[in-house]
């Protein structure tokens, strides 16, 4: 079969590799219909996250399983599905706590060993814990499965990064970030109720979106000025939940100062020197909590996907780039540059 | 009248300072009965937080009202009450939403040009919001009037922790911090239903006082050691709900150690480099939650208050040694060489 493999920084290739197949009783194999490129790809395409040479790559997929282990239950071939960008065993303490992410079994697509969700197909572990079975008639309605394959990743992201900002119904709300995760972090901020949402960018099509989605505000500012903004904006003490959806020293030093006394940093942006950003005196002296991490988007989706089938949620506007497989470089190459919000991958 | 000053690193002195009076129609004056020092006071002691020469100091008092201004509705002359460590005006919103430390109008007693708990009198800001009054019996039973003097700091200030880390029935909790804050934070996190509480200390007589507040383990190691100790205590995953009650990179480091998948971190040990001791790659990993800082005491007081007045709740043993005012200096440097755990000052 096809796949996307990464030999190197700026260097990703699409290749002829072993076909996925049942390996384990509880294993599925899963006939990608769509993927995706996400920001984090890009910190492996850019040499920031080492990568051994001809590793798969890509996280997030829909498709249609065409095989099952044994012990699978819960799909059968034929089955539309989703996967989250973590496979999980559903049992196991972490995942009855809600946070799959942290799954005694599992793992995540594109791992050394693993396949990549950017491939005709996809080796499922643990397929009754991981995946999400979704109505066979999204299959034929292209929006519609372009908002489900937003489930397997970025939505959820959006989600877990506004519950752990703690938004709650009435609160203000920044999102520092304009990237597919801030923006969809957006959308979930309004869903969880918020008030006003302002959100942190200087990319008009991106803010344009951010404003589709129901962001109130926009503050093209960066750094201090950002913050001022910010201030200013909310009567000189700032938001009730900040997200943070960058990673870097810069961004967390933004949303450090964008936060109100007993607010909430929801942080998901891939850490990259953001520690650097938090003031411990300013958290003390204001009480602020920084709560976050790699998001847990399969409990997530029980609770999201009826709203996206509905059309309540809808973050199919992130993605602005459509490629075939075989071109999927080119989906990197438009994203690194911002050319390209998100890049959708079609098979 | 007499008080505490500071006038450089080991420099406390007793001294004739102006009288206490009411300056504006929100003051009350409170004359100190029982005062304590702080472990976050040996910051200025030793010179690691800066002093003006002949700064007050001491923020932890109660005593009994003997002047109030024209605009005092809630105490009067004879009222014997507890003052936080900050005073709050009690109307702004932070104190609406139970962030008094955040109050427009607060601050915090010895800071430039306030009244030190550590003195014969007090003048209090908006004694209003500020003030809370105590059964006039409490006067006489010495006991009480200690384990009363706790909750003007201490006692919150471990409850802020426990609550800060989320603890709940059922919870493993880890205690980092053999300290007068650490011990409150364990009778806090069993008031709030811990099912066990780890505290980490070697100092056998805190160890004993933990034990004796409902600790069901205590570890002697440090650093990798400790949080090895704490992983075999919790079937290698580490507990849900850490206090984190020191401030250092060393106890930060091992709070993020000890902490399980998806817990939190209550810290309010003044910052002196814990922002080094947290990874905020492990951080994201496992979506741990940081959170913390200056206790709102105030605004724990009406919970907290019922508790130690029935007997159920009881901090007073946390302070083992008593001294006179113009003897504070040995309170100061028994805590300094850790042969007290807390001194109070009788007057």
């Amino acid at each position: 079969m096809r796949a996307t493999t990464i030999h190197g920084p700026y260097d990703i290739r699409v290749e002829e590799v072993p076909d996925a197949r049942v390996q384990r009783p509880q294993d599925a194999v899963v006939q990608v219909l769509r993927a995706c490129v996400c920001g984090s790809d890009l910190w492996a395409y850019r040499g920031e996250s080492a990568r051994q040479p001809g590793q798969r790559i890509g996280h997030e997929f829909l498709g249609t399983v065409v095989e099952t282990g044994s012990d699978v239950r819960a799909v059968r071939p034929g089955d539309l599905v989703v996967a989250p960008f973590t496979w999980s065993d559903g049992t196991c303490g972490f995942c009855a706590e809600g946070l799959p992410t942290s799954c005694a079994n599992g793992g995540v697509w594109g791992a050394a060993g693993a396949d990549g969700g950017q491939g005709e197909a996809v080796r499922v572990p643990y397929a009754d814990g991981t995946l999400v079975r979704l109505p066979a008639a999204a299959a034929s309605d292209d929006r519609l499965l372009t908002a489900l394959l937003a489930l397997s990743d970025v939505m959820g992201t959006g989600h877990h990064a506004a519950v752990s900002a703690g938004v709650r119904p009435g609160a203000t709300v920044a999102v520092v970030g304009d990237g597919a995760v801030g923006l969809c972090a957006v959308l979930a901020a309004r869903r969880l109720g918020a008030e006003r949402v302002i959100v942190l960018g200087r990319h008009a099509a991106r803010t344009r979106v951010a404003r589709s989605f129901g962001a109130t505000d926009v503050v093209a500012e960066r750094g201090e000025a950002a913050v001022a903004a910010v201030r200013e904006l909310t009567g000189g003490h700032g938001v009730h939940a900040v997200v943070e959806a960058v990673g870097t020293r810069q961004s967390m030093e933004t949303a450090v100062g964008a936060v109100r006394p007993g607010g909430g940093i929801g942080w998901v942006g891939v850490p990259h020197g953001s520690g650097a950003g938090l003031d411990m005196s300013v958290l003390f002296r204001r009480n602020i909590t920084v709560r976050g991490g790699i998001a847990p988007v399969r409990a997530y989706l029980p609770e999201l996907l009826p709203d996206v089938l509905e059309g309540a949620l809808d973050p199919s506007p992130v993605f602005d780039l459509s490629v075939g497989l075989e071109s999927v470089a080119d989906g990197y190459r438009a994203m690194d540059d911002r050319s390209a919000l998100k890049a959708v991958v079609t098979f």
